[in-house]
């Protein structure tokens, strides 16, 4: 697990200041799988996870989903045959925190479990 | 339940017709919750379901999923923070089979379900 996973949450509140350019450059050297994307023209952290059939997709998706409940913070997940699209940003700043960049890692980690 | 929700899904090959034009108007009209949506360039039906919070939302994802593992037909599911979208198309013909009508009246017919 990398450092970053373990690192706590932060509450987010709408004033919380969005991470900056450098600190994006930074944080994603940890999670080098996720892609920087504009979805709805918010910044999002993306990444495709692939799996045998629906049923182990949609077995990651609600593994995704406890993690998110854990830490009160959720993501979007686009859940197909064989397929799971993880989308992590902050609805309160409409943007990415570092949150976002400690759940993405917290995501690659449950990989390493077992299911 | 719908008529349509009722009826059973027949096997799907490359080689089967899509529904025609007039065929999806009249299916329509049994599920006139459902948009008709191009989604990579491929005709499928969307409807967005609202729910009180993430817990309720994957829960309803989970209800699409057995839903789906039992036709043999696999929709993609759009699960976030109280809402769940849910799009049905058929894969082996990029584009529309009856059976996508039949599964989205049968998406219906879990809302009248209990949880």
């Amino acid at each position: 697990m990398s450092q970053l996973a373990q690192q706590p949450c932060e509450a987010c509140r709408s004033d919380a200041p969005p991470v900056s350019e450098q600190e994006i450059k930074t944080l994603q050297r940890e999670i080098p799988e996720w892609s920087l994307v504009q979805r709805d023209g918010i910044p999002q952290l993306e990444r495709v996870f692939a799996f045998r059939n629906f049923k182990q997709a949609l077995a990651f998706t609600n593994q995704v989903g406890d993690l998110a409940e854990q830490a009160g913070h959720h993501p979007a997940l686009l859940t197909e045959w064989g397929k799971v699209t993880v989308f992590w940003w902050t609805h309160a700043i409409n943007g990415l925190h570092k949150n976002d960049f400690i759940l993405a890692a917290r995501t690659d980690a449950l990989l390493t479990q077992a299911p």
